[in-house]
């Protein structure tokens, strides 16, 4: 079952709004085992509009057209299709009757315009819709297509009592069961992963990565007939695709890598203090978007200047003269500062270049040291990231959180 | 000039992800005054990219294409490009000179695949990005393609070097001159905002306004015949409006409320330091986002625990007690305390309760203290925020940072 999602609106294609209804739609129709082949957006005219539905209709098995339906001038989706289908449009009376009651509820007088709503193309199938507009079902030589407001909530509800049973019903019997899970990886390219990862993905399982960066987020999908052969073979896929590429997954689904590093924290009974320099309070804010994470996160030092890492960090003048505040030296004793001033079981730091200029020769933009010390563990990296001032803050941040990730889990090298 | 999109991906075909670049393209495009007909998104398939390509360039003058230009098998954009504009896919020495210098330099080594991303259409123009991927550009018959890869900032890079300069271009000495502003406002709601310039949008003017979670983007569009008229005609509605929302307008075009503070401490040669709890690091981060922070931000400390509130900030365990760590007092404390230790002419901290647990019926979720301590200046505020945990944390550090601006503006209560 192919389908093309069509929005109508001069909002969407101008680009004032992010056009969730197509996003919603799209994946909302993909969990039920269609195709979707293509999303296209239109403008408010009649022509562009009428072009689109007649070549979407040449295509595909069944649309679905948001937008346009409402009592204004710009709302030109009924006569486009009336255009398109070459269907006169004619007065829905039971419609009408439902459109007085309602706002006869509301004390409002119906104006002709408003009235107007209820005329749809000939043939049209109402879809009641209790939260606003109705929509309605056209059938096309055996090709169905729905319509609807533009309203994202009343796209949902109308995608839920028309639209998806309908796909349920039509795809009974060959109806293909789809199972998916999203797997979150970092470290490795995305193509590095790709071959990786490659003999784990077995026959009908499809894989797609999402750049997310510093991350690359896998959705993993199977299809099939059989629920419990889709499930199993799903399970099988997750588990090889988590087998080669060991460590470097670190969450599925909605978790995220401070999250993990939150949960690793808890079930370690573990606590931790940032000294930032580079990273200028992100890592702290990242750990602090956890809900809970008062319970492990104690403190955090965003130490820019010299005088900052001496009073706030312990580190003393003449290791910062000695080596400078860009240094393997300087971001272990800030580590150790601010784990021993604070009492945690770890402290992690970073200092560093991000950028766009304060680089040298010695010590270019994107280099960042990031320290962890531990009870009897110590680890002082140096990395040099690619990318401008933000995104050089953000991989320095990601890469501090999978240090304590790694040292959590054991296998900090 | 009409200008068609197209977005190449399973993830927004199937909607894993919402479509970004689509919605910032379409309104980057239109507010160069060209005209975004249609929007159509394709799944990674040849034949179907191919065939979305040829009914594009049948249509509009100018297409932008994002997506499928990466180095895994689902990049399937210069196939599709090929086969759809008859050319050959030939190496492109140049681009893969470039891309094994990127590699060399951070020393990861360039696979067969990754050679492969230098492949490009025969007669394709290099678009260098130094962030990412190269786009492209090829011209058939007079029509414009730009190709540019699917990450949202490459897309915003390219657009701002390549695709807007050229549409820029092609529009000189055409009929209609259209300008553009976009004017950012926090404070009011959406609707007060309308109602309050209202009477500044005259005639051949166009309002739309953007949520841009706190802020409000109001984006007036000006068009016409006679540039200087036009421009006359922006000018002044942009004063009339700046004129009706007053000390809420903060910012234009690509400014952001960090960078506006920034730019006030820079020219009142003022220093900050800042003291967080419920924020958990977000100001200092947004305050280091910005180039050359460091010469105004001078440490920040993210005291979660009373622990390091004392330690740190030297909030005396005796108030904390009498008061609480989230009261008026205690973010008073935090601010005089940060500001006195570093000597920054500016102090300001944040406590409260950013959720989802940890609320009482007198100290509910949302509840946050601002303090600002400066010479001879004393502020502290009680807010109630309405969301989740991360829309508390940014709007109190909004708050905070557009109090430090009125401050600086002279204008804080």
């Amino acid at each position: 079952l192919n389908v093309e999602i069509i929005t109508i609106g001069n909002e969407v294609i101008s680009g004032h709004i992010v056009d969730r209804n197509a996003t919603f739609l799209a994946d909302a129709v993909s969990a039920e085992g269609a195709r979707v082949t293509r999303i296209v957006s239109a403008g408010d005219e009649v022509g562009a509009i009428a072009t689109v539905l007649r070549e979407a209709l040449a295509r595909a098995d069944l649309l679905v057209v948001t937008g346009g339906l409402g009592a204004t001038p710009d709302d030109l989706t009924v006569k486009a299709a009336s255009q398109a289908l070459g269907r006169s449009i004619i007065l829905h009376t039971a419609y009408l009757e439902t459109l007085r009651a309602k706002f006869k509820k509301f004390n409002l007088t119906i104006t002709t315009s408003d009235e107007q709503i209820a005329h749809l193309p000939e043939g049209a199938e109402l879809l009641p819709n209790p939260i606003g507009l109705c929509g309605f079902r056209i059938d096309e030589k055996g090709k169905a297509i729905f319509f609807f407001p533009g309203v994202h909530r009343e796209v949902k509800r109308l995608a839920e009592v028309a639209l998806l049973p309908f796909i349920r019903e039509r795809l009974q019997g060959e109806r293909e069961v789809v199972r998916s899970a999203l797997l979150k990886v970092f470290g490795p390219t995305e193509a590095q992963i790709k071959e990786t990862v490659q003999t784990a993905i077995g026959a009908g399982v499809e894989l797609a990565s999402l750049l997310s960066f510093p991350e690359i987020h896998l959705r993993v999908t199977a299809r099939g007939i059989d629920p419990q052969e889709v499930a199993a073979r799903m399970r099988q896929t997750e588990d090889a695709i988590a087998g080669s590429l060991g460590v470097y997954l670190f969450g599925r689904g909605d978790e995220v890598m401070e999250g993990v590093v939150g949960k690793l924290l808890v079930a370690k009974d573990a606590t931790i203090a940032v000294a930032e320099s580079c990273t200028g309070g992100l890592i702290s804010h990242r750990i602090t978007e956890i809900a809970g994470s008062s319970r492990y996160f104690l403190r955090g030092v965003v130490a820019y200047g010299n005088q900052a890492k001496e009073e706030l960090l312990g580190v003393s003048s003449a290791l910062l003269e000695k080596y400078g505040p860009v240094s393997k030296e300087t971001a272990e004793e800030m580590a150790r500062g601010v784990r021993a001033s604070s009492g945690t079981s770890i402290g992690i730091a970073t200092t560093g270049i991000a950028g766009p200029s304060g680089g040298t020769t010695e010590t270019p933009v994107g280099r960042v040291f990031i320290a962890l010390i531990a009870e009897s563990f110590r680890e002082v990296k140096q990395y040099d990231f690619f990318g401008d001032r933000h995104q050089v803050k953000l991989m320095a941040s990601e890469v501090a959180l999978d240090r304590v990730r790694r040292y959590l889990l054991g296998i900090a090298s």
